[in-house]
């Protein structure tokens, strides 16, 4: 299946090669922007899209980027190798997708119990998260722009309710991940169910919960049509981010006005990508419990506790044996540890006090 | 003085004519950026800063943009009318500052127990914010761009701890906005001195409390110094907004590739205004607290029940009489009402869960 894409992307390369080269000529430089996600997908296809046309826009056209969906030019975990192999220049997705090369990728995407959106992007524009992802993405010729993240995500969709960390011993459950690892450590059968497979998966029983990424998405897939309780929030993925690869070597050939508008582009991304989903969650939850009897369920403190050990084990498991991951590791740690605290005196209290304040 | 520096600045504006000019003939444009900071302060000047210079470079020149501080061209809070008047093409500030003109500017900061940033940026960019803001703008010749964050402030520094609503009566607070009418209501006495005097003023006497916005910032200006009891959150600044005003009739005459430039470069900085912010709050916190021994309080409970009835006596006060703001505000308010559901399964249980897991 893979090999059969790439030869059908190399296909493409080829014929479009003749109009390439004109365009060339002309001073006109043509990209191919891979992706991970269906065409228009709502909060990741769309915004890889207004991606693809923002840098397009903003170099009048001097830098084109054509956008493939999954499956068009490359499958859809295709994406690292064909922008390192030169078969596109772009890549939209998110970094743990590759966590076959290697593990340090992880922290990029963000990890259980981990970082909001916000203290992500503080940790990679000015925490030294930036030049840790460049030292890890370098070895395979690659730069990766962070493009914003979904916020925090939702815990998954049951059947029936959970009460405590019994109630998870041999459920089969469709998640991904760090997430997923941690599970299994809980007694969960962890089931790896392609995303466009995942309402089939539950309505058949093949899986008796699915964890996908929140009210907006969650509501486009009709999960909420199969099982009704809805568990809040993902702790395994509290701002999990989304990243656009670049040909390193293409990107430092571009005249340096072009390379800054792939890295504003790329900037300006992240935050049109966290507000469009903040607000499509905000208006999708009404939606689900008011007219599709959703009920939400917070998770018991005992699996909270329980996932929070689990996490440390898989943690461990995941910096063994490799240096630079956890080089990666301890950056993301120590500043996690001083953004705990700050959200201990801001976020958090606050979120709690506007509650007070403004009553039911 | 405000007049002083009107004359100032149109001998400024005198003196560049002959050189803009010929830069103009080579289809070269010059914008002035006026400021409501000092230059290069922390957050706000210096994100202010890279605006004006992101632009630049994005268009190579084309549209270039040359920032002057508080007071170099127009006086601090002279940056609304320089615009309209076409003194600068362009301010950085935040839209609460021109309240003289219509109370509507508050919903585009924030107001009491309102959004937080990302909260924000989803109302602005997608949840019909932007399309009021132009309305409201518009009778000036103006157009408002986001561009970013704090993040939630920090409440106050107090001499004295604050135990209850009995101990804020005839306390000397400097306080401004929305925030400053909500404290008047609980018995405050309410003082508006510069942010360049608030030292003075605590160190005199002057004030007995002072609130700026965070701890970097805080820090910064040595407040630490004189008083010991570190009020947190800001619960009247969740996550208040700053803005680039823009001519709009300048603004739509540039080519559309320099709108573009325009209109993505106030959304990178978005997304870079928070992540700074953010990351030098979380990292300004522990000197603060081991280093010169500040104590961290959280606002007594009877003071966010109160403060919340008076920011409902306030806000009535706000929209009453200007049908423009009462619409902004029915729009801010019904947005805030579906994101307070959202928030209460999303990040306010993330932010406890990861504490509870991770311990200590």
């Amino acid at each position: 299946m893979k090999r059969r894409h790439f030869l059908a992307s190399a296909g493409v390369a080829a014929a479009a090669a003749p109009l390439a080269a004109p365009a060339l000529a002309q001073g006109k430089i043509e990209w191919k922007m891979v992706t991970a996600w269906p065409k228009n997908a709502p909060g990741v296809g769309m915004n890889a899209q207004r991606l693809a046309d923002r840098i397009t826009a903003l170099s009048e056209g001097r830098l084109s980027v054509k956008l493939f969906a999954a499956g068009e030019l490359v499958p859809p975990f295709g994406g690292f190798d064909a922008v390192a192999s030169g078969a596109a220049e772009m890549c939209h997705a998110t970094p743990y997708y590759w966590q076959g090369k290697t593990k340090a990728v992880h922290y990029f995407t963000g990890v259980p119990f981990g970082m909001t959106a916000p203290e992500m992007m503080g940790w990679i524009y000015f925490g030294g998260g930036q030049a840790l992802w460049d030292e890890v993405y370098d070895k395979f010729g690659l730069k990766g722009f962070y493009v914003g993240s979904s916020g925090v995500q939702s815990g998954g969709w049951f059947r029936k309710e959970i009460k405590s960390v019994a109630d998870l011993k041999g459920l089969k459950f469709r998640i991904a991940g760090l997430g997923g690892d941690v599970f299994k450590k809980l007694g969960v059968v962890v089931t790896l169910t392609p995303p466009g497979e995942i309402f089939a998966a539950m309505q058949s029983g093949a899986v008796d919960a699915a964890e996908w990424v929140g009210p907006w998405n969650d509501l486009a897939f009709g999960l909420h049509r199969i099982a009704k309780f809805y568990y809040q929030p993902a702790f395994h993925e509290p701002g999990p981010a989304l990243e656009a690869i670049v040909d390193k070597k293409k990107l430092l050939a571009l005249p340096p006005a072009l390379q800054k508008i792939v890295e504003s582009a790329c900037q300006a991304t992240a935050a049109e990508t966290l507000a469009d989903f903040t607000r499509h969650n905000i208006e999708a939850l009404e939606p689900l419990v008011r007219d599709h009897g959703v009920q939400l369920r917070l998770w018991p403190d005992d699996i909270v506790k329980a996932a929070g050990a689990a996490w440390k084990e898989v943690q461990a498991e995941v910096v063994a044996g490799d240096a630079l991951t956890a080089k990666v590791n301890d950056s993301f740690v120590a500043y996690l540890k001083k953004a705990r605290q700050w959200a201990k005196w801001s976020d958090l209290p606050m979120l709690r006090m506007r509650e007070e304040a403004l009553g039911g």
